[in-house]
């Protein structure tokens, strides 16, 4: 187990407005963990983070005491095994609601977020169908929300606190908000999805969570940078 | 905890010849649980299929005291933790291990598995370069066996005994050999990758894999059916 207060001891490599990052800074504050943020630029990568993650050469990198560890979600199951005797547990105790919170934090990854990123890079119907495919992923959290019994009339995923599918969808919660602002799309419509709304608005505002977040405004506009230069990609001189 | 031998209480929803139901038959076979196989024909999808994974409506499905189990990785991972008493661990006890056994895991769902999904589906070039990214990535799993503290100069990714990984990547094993046959290619090389080579030898002839592994000839039967319908799909009538 790692001792408390380290500062120095722990680092993330990381971005303000990845949605990635902002999923392990989530579990970070939540277990009070003191951190260094090194930003990275990305454009070129650092050598620190080919280094550190020579596989896949993303952020975000927890690096806890000179180790890195990459991948979000699997970092933040570190986070939670390495100060396991920190409060809160991100994970619940339950074998079988474990296997839950571990199923819709992959469902987020694999189902829900390669239709966002089709709106983030979409145009004309493409962005269309990926609005829907989305719309139909966020469906399927509603419903879960409403009838599973992990999280049915509970006031997070996990229960009375956040837990790892909160971190997994509420880590995206500004990159989604700003992918409405920017694409003028509308993704979780609060009256089609009002427990999903309304759990979105309280993660928002959550401990933990308010500190990290990236400013909606902000997210929007790097979003429609974004996609603007992949309408005209700028020319090499 | 579960406690042991209750058949009846567990059964698995599969179909022999999936990579992914494979890595479950092995995770129990380790753990000596005796289970109820329910073959699952998948077309027409059955009701306890589409009742029991609703959201992706795919095989596996663990199926324990009633309540159901999705995801072939997900479904490990609840095996180790509802039978925790039970030998052989198939995850490390340091945080550190255990997010390196999660890293490759998803390595090899998610970077390795799609370029032997296009080894399957792909004709002439898309086949070419499907079998090019997949050799890539078997490389990077040759150097993280000669490198990584966790497996290097051991039987297996899991140390001495099978773990997290070994299922991950040998729950594929006779899908690799079926699709080397069924398409003439060369996917591991035991010259360039020595080490993957003869921990694939190892790992097909070991106690818990080799009861339940597909028979290599089957496989290649079943792909290169499989991959004829896809040229000249059968007509509806």
């Amino acid at each position: 187990m790692a001792t408390e207060g380290e500062k120095g001891q722990v680092k993330l490599l990381g971005a303000t407005l990845s949605p990635f990052v902002v999923r392990v800074r989530i579990a970070l504050a939540l277990k009070g963990i003191d951190y260094e943020f090194i930003q990275e630029s990305m454009h070129p990568k650092s050598e620190l983070l080919v280094k550190s993650n020579p596989v896949h050469k993303k952020i975000p990198v927890l690096i806890h005491n000179g180790k890195p560890v990459c991948e979000s979600m699997i970092i933040v199951q570190y986070i939670e095994e390495a100060w396991g005797n920190k409060a809160p547990n991100l994970m619940p105790e339950d074998p079988y609601d474990r296997a839950i919170a571990r199923f819709w934090a992959a469902f987020v990854d694999d189902k829900l977020f390669p239709c966002l990123r089709g709106v983030f890079t979409g145009q004309g119907e493409q962005l269309q169908k990926a609005v829907e495919d989305s719309v139909t992923n966020f469906l399927l959290i509603e419903e879960a929300l409403r009838t599973n019994h992990c999280f049915a009339g509970k006031a997070y995923f996990g229960g009375d606190q956040i837990g790892l599918i909160d971190i997994a969808l509420g880590g995206l919660s500004a990159f989604i908000k700003g992918l409405e602002k920017a694409t003028d799309s509308v993704l979780i419509d609060p009256e089609k999805m009002p427990l999903l709304s309304a759990w979105m608005d309280r993660f928002f505002k959550s401990d933990g969570a308010k500190e990290v977040m990236p400013d909606v405004a902000k997210q929007a506009e790097f979003i429609s940078t974004r996609r603007a230069s992949m309408i005209s990609p700028p020319t090499a001189n």
